[in-house]
């Protein structure tokens, strides 16, 4: 069961003008659910993206990639079931052909569509049934179809993901709305991890290029459910400019108060995967500070939110937090002294001068952990970078589902 | 229950001369088990070891590291039950009360005395209780206890560890006996992992720490279970020199030999310690080939190996391949070249060419997987280094072990 994440109301998630949504039961793996997404966007939006930085990356990455690289996107096509991944040149054929269904039906070109693709692994995507499913996506394109293409994208996923702000700039009242999907192979530089942020404000393409990778940093690249780095993971940002403000330069006025908002969606989503990860129990922030740089602090965050046995620990609600310790330990800081090393869950101290704190009661530790959204701070003595990272604990469930996720 | 791994017959396991071992029901943490070990080496004994790498390393990490740098060991002490780490000062002075205590039964300086602690983390050694214990080990040395040693060093371990080899080096028999504990947090760079190995050949200080880097690297740093990495793990290797045959220089003839007998005991143990690994149903055995160096290849072993998506599919004996694709594709070789990628399952050839391979029958990989002992083969197509690491999979009974640990 999710972590204090609840299906959101369709009423809350506002419609971005320029862009419209349709939705498929295409039977690509399942029948009787909606598995295929078409997102259509008006003439003039602009659009980036980031993916995967796997080696094995899906065919549609690669066929997304060469895409928006090429010009003015138009449309997007997503499917669950199969992630088209370790599918050799055949994959990247069947995506080519998914993007030139798509075009036919809008009438653009099939270098403006870009293909994403998510579920299992090296087998062989079922195009024709894709196929067969876009016409009723193309019936159903509407700006409000935000929370069943949420639907739509989902795998493991037991919530569908998605959020909106509404901000004023200049004035002018601006909407930002994303989805996301994700569950399992979450892992920073993305995961099995699909986000879609759309905005009405007008973006120019250099500025939401670095804008897409400012927020993926900030918010996708901060997560980690298991480790694993998916060979599909993509991050799509688009930016419609139907709200008559548009920017292009970082140092214009609104822009840095559209980039927050774009970054509070995108980590509300990133968070909500976590929330929604395979069989967790436990929402865990990970916060690391005094670090020399911010690299340091996110090897030691990540040390400690990977570790099985710290992630197993936070299941039982057993605070045995040495070993957290041993996760700082070896987390490869060659030079750290463990001496300056304190340790904190919620508000109690646990470590200090390399060991127990003064002072550190159990009970209060147990107490922080029976709560189902639990805070740990490290701090490193060794300079003020911070670094934070959101994960979840690790269940029974959890091999559960993954021992039988083709089943 | 552990992968083809029994209980050794105590009369498989061949005393060391020049090397006695005592054991005590120490009641260190729960009583009615063997709790506290103590080895005892003749004068003249060499020894050497390797530690944890871990910044969070253990009291008497520090203080055997302190110890062994300074002149000939006299006697080792190891006791369960608690780790003695993250304990700070307070921690190092119950270390060094060991020593003098141990020291003070053996007429020996406490400098030459080695303490080893393994179990839980950050809570404080009772070391009253452990010093009590020390004279009924003292009371009980003799050359034949291998077998109850390794039982008393035992943690989450359901077999206890020990193997021994013969050799005959310029006509005179030598004897290589060793064993091992450890369970849970084992990675590379050794875990909660103690290995203690002698032989009755004699080894030159030099060349036996040089022979100790070569044999963990050969064993003990071959393996990973969950890829924590302890703040207690130790190897020692010990060589009385009472055979009759003595080595100063590794070019010297029979070395070689001896080497590989060390080796092999080592492996041996690295490789019960995964079968015995927590919650383990099956052993698996990762080779990458064709690597620019071994450097890369471990990385991609220890990509597959490490990924909890891999080991709970091995769980599940399900050949949801595609998961080792993500995980050689995200190990960081960034100019790796998928299309010379081959991946194999037993003698399955599964992907070739970035993708399944022609003629692959799932049927064949699903019977592979249902084995209790697997490889998995990769060649990556680069080069003509090679590396192996050995594995076990991720069930529910390794959460619920490491869960319920401390209770």
């Amino acid at each position: 069961m999710a972590i204090n994440l609840f299906r959101p109301d369709a009423s809350s998630l506002l419609p971005v003008d320029g862009l419209r949504l349709g939705v498929a039961q295409a039977g690509i793996k399942k029948p009787g659910r909606y598995d295929l997404l078409l997102i259509e966007l008006a003439p003039g939006t602009e659009a980036a993206a980031v993916f995967t930085r796997n080696r094995f990356c899906a065919a549609p990455v690669t066929v997304a990639r060469e895409h928006i690289a090429g010009g003015r996107v138009r449309a997007l096509v997503v499917n669950t079931g199969y992630a088209n991944a370790g599918t050799g040149e055949e994959g990247i054929r069947r995506a080519r052909e998914t993007c030139a269904a798509a075009a036919r039906l809008l009438g653009c070109s099939p270098m403006q569509v870009l293909p994403f693709s998510t579920g299992v692994i090296m087998e062989p995507l079922p195009v024709e049934r894709l196929i067969a499913g876009l016409p009723a996506c193309a019936a159903t394109l509407a700006p409000d179809n935000w929370l069943v293409a949420a639907e739509a994208i989902m795998t493991t996923d037991t919530v569908p993901k998605a959020c909106s702000e509404r901000l004023e700039l200049a004035g002018v009242p601006v909407t930002v709305t994303g989805i996301a999907k994700g569950a399992g192979m979450i892992h920073p530089n993305l995961a099995t991890m699909l986000g879609f942020i759309a905005t009405d404000a007008g973006i120019a393409r250099p500025l939401l290029e670095r804008l897409t990778r400012q927020v993926a940093d900030a918010s996708f690249n901060c997560i980690t459910v298991d480790g694993d780095t998916s060979t599909n993971d993509a991050l799509v940002l688009m930016a419609t400019g139907r709200a008559g403000v548009a920017f292009t330069r970082e140092d214009q006025a609104g822009f840095d108060a559209l980039r927050e908002a774009v970054i509070r969606v995108a980590r509300w989503l990133a968070q909500a995967i976590v929330r929604d990860g395979e069989g967790a129990t436990k929402f865990i922030t990970v916060t690391v500070e005094q670090g020399r740089d911010e690299a340091e602090c996110r090897q030691v965050a990540y040390a400690i939110a990977r570790s099985p046995l710290v992630k197993t620990a936070f299941f039982a609600s057993d605070p045995n937090l040495g070993r957290i310790l041993a996760a700082i330990g070896s987390a490869g800081v060659e030079d750290l002294d463990v001496a300056r090393v304190h340790l904190y869950l919620g508000e109690v101290r646990v470590a200090e001068n390399g060991g127990r704190a003064a002072g550190y009661v159990e009970a209060e530790a147990q107490r922080v952990m029976r709560e189902p959204e639990i805070t740990v701070r490290v701090a490193l003595g060794r300079g003020s970078a911070t670094a934070t990272v959101w994960t979840c604990d690790f269940s029974y469930e959890y091999v559960k589902i993954n021992a039988e996720y083709r089943t």
